[in-house]
């Protein structure tokens, strides 16, 4: 009882601290401070084109996710029916899918209103002072935060106690219910993360290609009639996009955990029924005790001077980090017994806590050895940066090899996140290690959605001509946030690895569960390996779809920019208007046409290879897609961000600085890199984590009707 | 005793016809039909520079390896000590593995000596007629196939007959003992494509970025210091290289056939002991059969205008495929029982040839889908040509993608080969499937050579000045080498990945056998997972390090050519003589260098994480490596492929042709793609077979020493 308090709680604080920023927030007026009427009229202008643009985009992508959504719920209604039990599993999980997928909608469509306000907002409070913007850019990543941590816990636990009420089955079977809300979270992600990648890459490099390299005007130029497309992308693509993402994650490795821990804490013997629910609660708990440790990170952090900016981002990291690690303790203490029996295995609460601080630690490497590998403070970037000097064939060379490099440490430290876990407390932990690395997420998110606002506050600052003070103050703030968002992509890479491997593990507990047959998952069964090389076909195809893609989208808005600039009188000159809302449009509509194709893959393989060939074919496929999409995330990512900043570094006046052989051959890496590192590398943790989900979810479906056509052959 | 007597006689039938074939070319005179002396005597300097710099390299390279391969001998020597048996199995496999050694050199060496002769020769015959010239150059690649097939069978076939006079052990342990002379002739490929590759590349590259770029003189120009080092290049990598890569697969894929069968055929109890030796040999077997057979294919086939040089060298892949498909069928019917058991499964001779049909039928798959990836006779190439409009970013981009895209259908094609195999005959029918792949190997190798010669044809008709006309034929015979060159790496990578499950498959095998604890595989085993993901660490590290070290090569290379240029006068103007032999110095102590990391990850990771955490993790490690290095391996070579060949389409007068925007963003990607698909990707098939069969003929090893550390944390 205690637990569901506390979780409801903590739900409804951080509610109460979004609430409370937001209203901070939007009481600044939009033209805050402006010199003149044109001013004023201008920042107004550009708030309500990318707020409005934003908002085009998101309905009309809802309206497309809820028809799918509603087939969706209507097939898993059907298809999902565990011969075991008599309850009608299929509906409540279908009740569930819908649940999950209505909250992630809304905590994504939150996140983007506050980025979309927060961002003209940043851009005005910079005339007083850079702590001002910082302070503005900062709440509106932390009403996300705040917002989406809030919304999952308290999702996940009326999700619970609903189904825990209405269903009369074993609490492993009540528990893969509850991963339907799971499910329909991700499902949300996937058309966030892909359609919201294509659309914000699309409209940045349409707009790049055209505005700076064939016109010469520069970058965030109101002239330029894709500038509009281009910053509401970042919030479509950086803020909802990356929000329903983590969202995922949060809830598939609490719904992971649940799964596997269910059985253990249902039949331990030594537990009361009441201790028993406690610790059902754990993996809900960890991400509720997030909210206040969170809340009280960002009160500790004041930043004074530009200086200060970058270091207070990666300072709250590292403080929420400690907070957990110890506030964990105590809960874990008070919500598992002792020691449980798990597996076949005992499993003391020390050896679970263990397991979180292990993702913790784990999860920090992989931010810092990202930032290592991304930012110009250090070797690799530099010597990247070396190499523009002999041409961009070299500097993609590089920008390559620097990638794959990178893949070394973040997985090693992966695997460590795996290992230790996986002996102390089996998959269980691995489940634990997952929200260990997720523990401080509201900070991670604030930090994230910081990034994206600043980036719009400079485009705003530019496109109302707010004068140089302001964009230098904004460019600051920027940079801050471009090694920031490396470091979380690093971070949801990680998560995204542990979530899908925990889900897995699930899914194989709960097969064997309901298979009598399916006993074991031997590595030289046929199916199973045959399987594992299918895999690894799915992130190679949905990187070049992804890929792809951007480029056909980029296309057609080169081409509009383009017409534009030939047929509006005046455009150049600035006496004629650009026609923003046309480029908007193009990038809408190419996203929502885009993300078909992938989603079908992602979607369609597990189930037409459970369906088709089984459980043990599918579970090789569900690895082998997770071993290689894992590496190819994040050197895509890292070698991404690493020709960025790369090229930010040549722009500080190094090799030359702008202008340069040098410089060109840095603006083609940073170019290939960027659907790299926002389209195709983040939406890996989709297809990861959405292959697993699914099979998790459907389970009874596989154990009933898969293997259709290996029956067939033998 | 008739299997040992066939095998020997084709062998010695195959080594005839290399003969043949080798008197036939230097029979022709180097000056052949010069039109002057002062073309003879060109011809002859340039004939002699390459010809001096492969054998510069080569002596060099084998200096070291000598020493090497002697250190790592004392190390089988002590290291392996079967505990089962009395045997000292570790001196009997150090003696095999360097008679495999000796084979290894030998066979690269042959095939290097005749494409240094060859070259000229095709070039000069070019004069008489396009006819002779492909005669001329199909034969020096033809002298390649017949010596290496030959010289591998009779080697493996004496190293069984010596090794079961001496050691009086179970087949099975003896059969590892032979599989030590496939680990000698693995380790010489390790040196070979790595060394080669980074070789061919930095000379390449090197020249070209000075050559062409900045001292805008053409390819193959005399002036060019480093053009002698870049023909050179040719004959170590893309010659000695590839020929040691597919020696060492038929060498371990008939290694994996006899560990594997070699127990089955000795407990068959139906089968009388000199059939059972009989059914021993069939995997050599195989490739003795294919020495007439292609003998036959290559009789078969002419040439008598330009038109014909591409479709013939495709026809000949098909037609000894098909006549291989044939005379394969009695062959398994007379070695092998009518039914065998195997792993406890009843295997029929039926079955194994089957197996054999869809590992020849995949690999012909794995070459057409190549094909059409990367030639732009298809759409794929020509789009990627179309990406060029718009600048090398977008290039980079869509070839990437494309890359990525090409992995589906081959290793779909190998995910065929592997499950059609296995269901019929276990892990035989994969090492079966693994050599039905490398079938026609002597035609391949014949046509995958033939490409470097007649690149080199050209170079020295470009060089010793010879005129239009047989520059224009002789750029005929290379383009139809491009395709087929593509084709052939299709193939190795295919029969790579299948040579190395073969392997795995034997290790494990081989490893329950002797170690009563390891007794299953699972995938959801601590170790096994956490070694899956270090695993796919391997191929991305090791890509990285091939990829840097060419640029680091090529580095070198430009600041020589630079300093020639600006130091020996009159160079410029044709008068003043290029110092050739520093470049051939810089890019063979570049390449010697530059090989040592890549080859202690290879060779190290296996025997570490083998001796501290033991066999599961070792096993993991294996197929994770496996798994991202068949896709990495897949992508970067047809990447790599379809830039070179949008190129040359751009070349031909499309988008504008030669000297437009789009033909520079089409060189951009050409020269990115240089080390992807000629030194990174070809090196991963190295990865991956060496990695297995190190583990194979290690097992001992670890069975008694290994998972240190993993006993001392339990």
């Amino acid at each position: 009882m205690l637990s569901y308090i506390l979780i409801f709680g903590l739900g409804l604080m951080g509610l109460a601290v979004a609430f409370v920023l937001t209203r901070k927030i939007v009481s600044i007026p939009v033209d805050f401070g402006a010199e003149s009427p044109e001013e004023a009229s201008r920042l107004k202008q550009m708030h309500k084109a990318i707020a409005d643009g934003a908002m085009a985009f998101l309905t009309q992508e809802y309206r497309y996710i809820t028809w799918f959504m509603l087939g969706f719920a209507i097939f898993i209604a059907f298809a999902i029916n565990d011969p075991s039990t008599d309850a009608n599993e299929g509906i409540f999980t279908a009740a569930a899918f819908i649940f999950g997928g209505v909250i992630s909608l809304l905590a994504g469509f939150i996140g983007m209103r506050i980025a979309t306000e927060g961002n003209v907002r940043t851009a005005t409070s910079a005339r007083n002072s850079i702590a001002d913007a910082f302070k503005v850019a900062l709440n509106s990543g932390a009403v996300m935060g705040f917002g989406l941590v809030s919304l999952t816990v308290i999702g996940l636990l009326i999700t619970y106690l609903v189904m825990a009420a209405m269903l009369d089955v074993p609490p492993n079977i009540l528990m893969k219910v509850v991963a339907g809300f799971a499910l329909g979270g991700s499902m949300i992600a996937l058309f966030g993360r892909v359609g919201g990648g294509i659309y914000t890459k699309a409209a940045d490099v349409g707009a790049d290609l055209v505005g700076k390299v064939e016109a010469g005007i520069p970058e965030d130029d109101p002239r330029n009639p894709a500038v509009i497309a281009d910053n509401v992308g970042d919030n479509v693509g950086d803020v909802a996009g990356m929000g329903s993402d983590l969202f995922g994650s949060v809830a598939e490795s609490t719904a992971a955990a649940m799964v596997i821990g269910a059985t253990a804490f249902a039949v331990s013997a030594v537990l009361a029924e009441t201790d028993s629910l406690t610790a059902n609660m754990y993996p809900i708990l960890i991400s509720a005790v997030g909210i206040p440790i969170s809340l009280l990170t960002i009160l500790m952090v004041r930043v004074r001077n530009e200086q200060q900016v970058a270091p207070a981002l990666k300072k709250m990291l590292i403080i929420s980090s400690v907070l957990m690690a110890i506030a964990v303790y105590p809960l874990t203490v008070w919500a598992l017994p002792e020691s449980f029996v798990l597996e076949g295995q005992t499993v003391t609460a020390l050896q679970v806590y263990l397991c979180f601080v292990a993702g913790l630690a784990s999860g920090l490497a992989i931010g810092l050895f990202t930032e290592y590998y991304t930012s110009h403070d250090f070797k690799p970037v530099r010597e990247l940066a070396d190499s523009c000097a002999t041409g961009s064939a070299t500097n993609i060379i590089f920008g390559l090899a620097l990638g794959y490099k990178s893949v070394g440490w973040s997985i090693a430290s992966i695997a460590f996140a795996i290992y230790v876990p996986f002996t102390l407390a089996g998959m269980y932990g691995v489940a634990i290690a997952a929200l260990g690395m997720l523990g401080t997420l509201v900070v991670g998110l604030a930090i994230d959605a910081y990034g994206p606002v600043s980036d719009n506050a400079g485009g705003i600052a530019e496109m109302a001509e707010m004068g140089e003070t302001i964009r230098d103050r904004t460019d600051v703030l920027d940079a801050a946030g471009n090694t920031t968002a490396a470091i979380g992509k690093g971070f949801a890479i990680g998560s995204a690895i542990l979530t899908s491997l925990a889900l897995f593990a699930a899914f194989v507990t709960h097969a064997m569960h309901l298979d009598d047959n399916f006993t074991s998952l031997n590595l030289l069964d046929p199916m199973v390996l045959t399987g594992l090389f299918v895999g690894t076909i799915l992130p190679f195809i949905f990187s070049a779809q992804t890929m792809r893609s951007v480029g056909a989208a980029a296309f057609e808005m080169i081409e509009e920019v383009r017409r534009q600039f030939r047929n509006i009188p005046g455009i150049m000159e600035g006496t004629g208007q650009p026609d923003y809302k046309r480029c908007v449009a193009i990038s809408t509509r190419a996203a929502l046409r885009e993300m078909i194709a992938p989603s079908v893959l992602i979607i369609g393989s597990p189930l037409v290879v459970g369906y088709l060939f089984g459980i043990e074919a599918l579970a090789g496929l569900l690895i082998g897609s997770l071993l290689v999409g894992g590496g190819l995330a994040i050197s895509s990512s890292n070698s991404g961000g690493a020709w960025d900043n790369a090229k930010k570094y040549i722009e500080k006046g190094h090799l030359g600085g702008k202008g340069t052989e040098a410089h060109k051959a840095a603006v083609v890496g940073d170019t290939v890199g960027d659907p790299l590192k926002d389209t195709s590398g983040p939406s890996l943790n989709i297809l990861i984590k959405l292959m697993a989900i699914l099979s998790l979810v459907f389970v009874p479906f596989f154990v009933e009707h898969g293997g259709v056509l290996t029956r067939l052959i033998n």
